[in-house]
């Protein structure tokens, strides 16, 4: 059996965690299963290298922050390999470049294109375990490439798709995928399945389990991904499937969200060139109303885009409000079961919570509400839909 | 005119001393020059990375550490960019694999054996300042290697014989090439020239100021070297040309020599084998001193590949001295200068030191003596020569 597994930065944190990790893959490789490890930068690594990069030059170019931050896998997947060695198994690691990551262009957010995974193969024909440095890529230009926060996640998913894997496991440091965050709703319940589609909405609304990308990858090339815990032996959560599981599946919250409103939109014609602008700069936008009426347009997009947000928009009269968060209610027909938005507004009502707007569609119901307000109106929630 | 400028760890040690480093490159470039900025990993880092790997693997492999420590560089190259970057520059980080620096197999101290230099050509003709990772390559298998302590030089070498460089300063902390160690003898003297060949005696030797094979690599192709302080406007050293600049160029004094010694050895045959196993194991040895009417051999190897030399010779009858250091007078035509081994053992006979054995070649006269009688001989050797 070709078994992938991620271990993320939690899981290969310090020493222990790292012979942790490196145990559980020595299992599966003496079982005669041929084993790819792929690892995130050690715990605090990736944060401390973008620290140091922003001490040298605060706008340091996205190309050079990767080529600095691809580091901190490197360093990870080295060490694992040294890991397995030390108890006696034939491990090699491999950058991006030598497992023939191909990305697009862009730098920070790249999309892995094309594998050319001659290399690993060779490697695992040879015997030897794969250690996989996630999260990066090598572009056109030959450059190294990263893909975003949580990368790690779809480099596991693209290489068990390329190699054509059995397993796919993503070890993290929660036991699965809860219906709400287990650290701020004691009621979390972990789910045993969700579909691809469920996760995609989850994952896109804030709960940080899952790499975005990873979950569209293992859609498209139907890779059953298991999400579960390192420091644990229960079982995890299966991501796999069309079908829904459940009407709604879960509670998410994403407090990393500005909500951009722009005056003085009278027709469509300037509303394009706003987007035109967005997309320009390479800003996603998440929730879009526009009200001609009002002549107000209002979109969301992520607080990390706060300073892109502002050069893309300059000598345009727009307001940002920093001050919300996102609550949404993810699930599947959610526009054909009115209850479900009637019990959203119940739940506004009980908690005394003004939401700043809200939106819905067939597989989610987000509401815009104040910060302060978020973990009071999750737990209400959670509490509506599943105690 | 193109510069190639190598910059080592103490240079680029932290914030300060990276853009201190980083406006030495910007006044060059401003000045309408190209320029090419060799790094090594900052400070301490490459010795974090060792201890790092041996917490997890105290006997990691070659490659894997090589995997290892090329992220210090490869770091350290990011941030010189960013820092430049931030001054306004065009400047862009590259890797060994990047710019086609293709290396010998040997992992840990692989040899430069051709640069594909098409890449580095492109980015300088765009107009960007190249910083290049330092001490490391890649070899045919496609893996990482590192060209051993102080790699860097050679990289910084290399690479200015590839692009025909028309300057090629080597940035470190001392001020340049001193007739003995200034931290340890005061009265020392800075050259303002030396031969490559004195140079590489002088390397060779254990004065660390540059990597042995930066200086072979220089002589090979003919690339002047400058060595110099990156903290002063004073100016360094040269070293260039074949003819030699004075008769004994300096004292060097090396404490990481183990002398070993091999019993029973009745004929050739058992020499051959001992050096076979040595070479085997990729021992490089130095002083060897054979006296078959004793039945002993006897040769120096450096401190560090102790463990490797243990295995290599298992099963055989020897004994290692690691109390010893080796002071050497470097120099040209020595053997037809009596006077020049007179006055070693003038010395030390003067200072009442003991000797385990003394070598004499054209070039140099070395003696191993007890560690703690190092610093007062070299001293005492200084002040005869020099003073």
């Amino acid at each position: 059996m070709l078994i992938v597994q991620k271990y993320g930065g939690s899981s290969v944190a310090d020493k222990s965690r790292l012979l942790n990790a490196a145990s559980r893959v020595a299992e599966e490789y003496k079982n005669g299963n041929s084993v790819v490890v792929v690892v995130s930068a050690q715990g605090d690594t990736t944060d401390d290298l973008i620290k140091a990069a922003g001490d040298i030059n605060p706008k340091a170019s996205e190309r050079e922050l990767d080529m600095l931050l691809s580091t901190g896998e490197q360093q990870a997947a080295s060490l694992m390999a040294m890991a397995l060695n030390g108890m006696g198994l034939p491990a090699v690691s491999l950058n991006a470049w030598q497992m023939g990551i191909l990305t697009s262009d862009s730098y920070g957010k790249a999309k892995i294109e094309k594998i050319a995974s001659d290399r690993i193969k060779r490697e695992l024909s040879d015997g030897n375990i794969v250690i996989a440095a996630g999260f990066q890529g090598i572009n056109r230009k030959g450059d190294i490439t990263t893909l975003g926060r949580g990368g790690s996640d779809t480099t596991a998913v693209a290489l068990a798709a390329a190699l054509n894997a059995d397993k796919c496991e993503i070890y993290t440091d929660v036991e699965g995928v809860f219906t709400a965050d287990p650290r701020h709703v004691e009621n979390a319940v972990k789910l045993d399945n969700i579909s691809y589609d469920e996760m995609l909405d989850y994952t896109t609304m804030g709960a940080a389990v899952l790499h975005n990308r990873s979950v569209e990858m293992a859609k498209k090339h139907d890779v059953k991904i298991s999400v579960r815990s390192s420091f644990s032996d229960s079982e995890g959560t299966y991501v796999c499937g069309e079908k829904s599981f459940r009407l709604v599946s879960g509670i998410a919250s994403d407090s990393n969200v500005l909500l951009v409103t722009v005056k003085g939109i009278s027709d469509i014609k300037k509303e394009c060139a706003v987007f035109a602008l967005l997309a320009e700069n390479d800003i996603s936008v998440d929730i879009v109303m526009s009200r001609r009426d009002s002549g107000k347009l209002r979109f969301t997009v992520s607080s990390k885009d706060m300073a892109k947000t502002e050069r893309a928009l300059a000598g345009i009269d727009y307001e940002i409000n920093d001050c919300l968060a996102k609550i949404s209610v993810v699930g599947t027909g959610l526009e054909t079961n009115p209850g479900v938005i009637a019990s959203v507004y119940k739940a506004l009502e009980e908690e005394n919570v003004d939401m700043e707007l809200m939106t819905t569609s067939e597989i989610k119901i987000s509401v815009l509400i104040d910060k302060n307000d978020k973990d009071r109106l999750v737990k209400a929630l959670h509490k509506k839909f599943f105690e």
